[in-house]
């Protein structure tokens, strides 16, 4: 299962009902926060969230908006008497661009560990104890007017345990759950390996977060087949599709097609503009191009499970 | 008149009904904001203020609950036109604790004029036009962990005008207003200063901010006689006398034995700590020194008027 809660909506400057941007991930009791906005505390504790389970900050872009949250979460953090690492990820320049933001925040009883983001991909796994081994966080390159990525977290799942095989193969039902949970095992001298007594990988879930960016092929990558996507959706009005682009942002029906084009099964819109009073006038402009299109609120919060079968 | 909101009551971390450390004052249409913490921007689009009139920032010390609303506050000044300059002052660092603010801001299309705080006081008719000439600041020493102040804002006002002696003066009356408003003029080559046709100078209006400190002597002197004093009083119990010196704060009984002694009108108190849930129930032990005094609430707000006479 993969708890997903949007903190904050606001795009470029924090208003009463809508913090700058974060969105928080909770898997197996371990989690990621992404991006930072000034609000972000307050948001976590509205949302009753708690940021000390953040073992990772995956930044999209060095934008004030997504970052000036993090020298008073640091410190609180310190307060509330952290001791375990925290891990920070970003695109190009997190060393030079984080600078500022440590200094201001002073010295930490806790390791902060600066971590340019691997091209690989990353197993939350290796940062922190506790992470399901099937969890893997990748990132892929977006279109702002700054080094900008999004990130997509999986969670894959198993085939399902086939006793027939296992029986076959001679294995006691007392070691049939050391092969469920993905270990090998050895019987009467014979290495037994979980691929052979599971059957075909099932559908895992997949979550998607684009950060800002203008519409581009690599969001379509990225957020393909997504549970959540979650979009940035900076304009309302299908008119200000050009003004979009200059500016590295979409509107709502850019987001929408995104959507679409990638097969994702939800969409949520967010980083509204301060022009924006109410994003409900404009979900119409999304909505006719993907129907399972919604606004985004501060606090929202969806539980992605994986499907019977 | 001066108009007081205290925008942010909470010290250390934000919570969802508290931000951080602030207050803002208007004073003929101009304004001075004293700290910055996080969410400040939030908390004064709760009240209905606009910072966009700001002309300083009185900074009290330099700890992130009252300076990281800065780097957000300066870009969003930024997005809504500002041109004109913004002063910031504050105790003895300036320059090198502001840099990292500055840094993440980046650049700004209007004057960021860092100012150490002048020994003898600061008229804000020098740094703006609009504001009265009666206005002045002036800051004194507190005692906290790190170089600190608080603020005294004072607008002294003039004596009556006595009829009696401008007709004796020869002055016409088409040019009484001029008097009044404190400005000299020629009658029949003669010079006529406003003293010689006003009063012994009427009781001005004082509003003092006391920032983070332990209680002191100089304290009660920058306090004494304040139509308003915001003192911080960051713990509830009266046990938590000792903690709180150690600390460089105070609690509910210390900052009200400061205002009793200082004898100013009305002491709200303010910088609670996280551990306080609801002010109120603490409030008795600051009421049974200062029966005036009472729990400052984000948001809440005054008019200082002067008295009619």
């Amino acid at each position: 299962m993969i708890d997903i809660t949007l903190l904050g909506t606001a795009a470029l400057m924090p208003l009463p009902d809508r913090a700058l941007t974060a969105v928080f991930l909770t898997c197996a009791g371990r989690s990621i926060l992404f991006d930072c906005g000034e609000g972000t505390q307050t948001a976590a504790r509205k949302a009753g969230v708690s940021l000390m389970k953040t073992d990772l900050i995956a930044l999209t872009h060095y934008h004030g908006d997504h970052i000036f949250g993090l020298p008073g979460l640091l410190q609180t953090l310190y307060s509330l008497g952290r001791t375990e690492p925290l891990y920070i990820t970003g695109p190009a320049g997190l060393q030079e661009e984080l600078a500022p933001i440590l200094k201001l925040a002073g010295w930490m009883p806790y390791e902060i560990v600066l971590l340019p983001f691997p091209e690989e991909g990353l197993r939350p796994e290796t940062l922190a104890k506790g992470w399901p081994t099937e969890a893997k966080l990748t990132a892929f390159p977006t279109e702002h007017r700054v080094p900008s990525q999004g990130y997509c977290f999986t969670l894959s799942r198993a085939g399902k345990f086939l006793p027939e095989k296992a029986k076959a193969l001679g294995v006691p039902m007392n070691q049939w759950s050391l092969l469920q949970k993905g270990q090998s095992i050895t019987v009467n001298g014979t290495v037994i390996d979980p691929d052979q007594v599971l059957g075909t990988p099932r559908k895992g879930l997949k979550f998607v977060f684009s950060g800002d960016t203008a519409a581009c092929p690599a969001l379509i990558d990225g957020a393909s087949d997504a549970d959540l996507f979650i979009s940035e959706a900076t304009y309302g009005e299908n008119e200000q599709a050009a003004l979009a682009v200059d500016h590295g942002h979409m509107n709502f029906a850019q987001a929408a097609s995104i959507a679409a084009q990638a097969h994702v099964k939800r969409l949520w819109l967010t980083h509204y503009s301060q022009m924006i009073e109410d994003p409900a006038e404009y979900l119409p402009n999304a909505a006719s191009i993907f129907p399972n299109a919604v606004c985004g609120e501060d606090g929202m919060r969806l539980s992605l499970r994986f499907e019977n079968e």
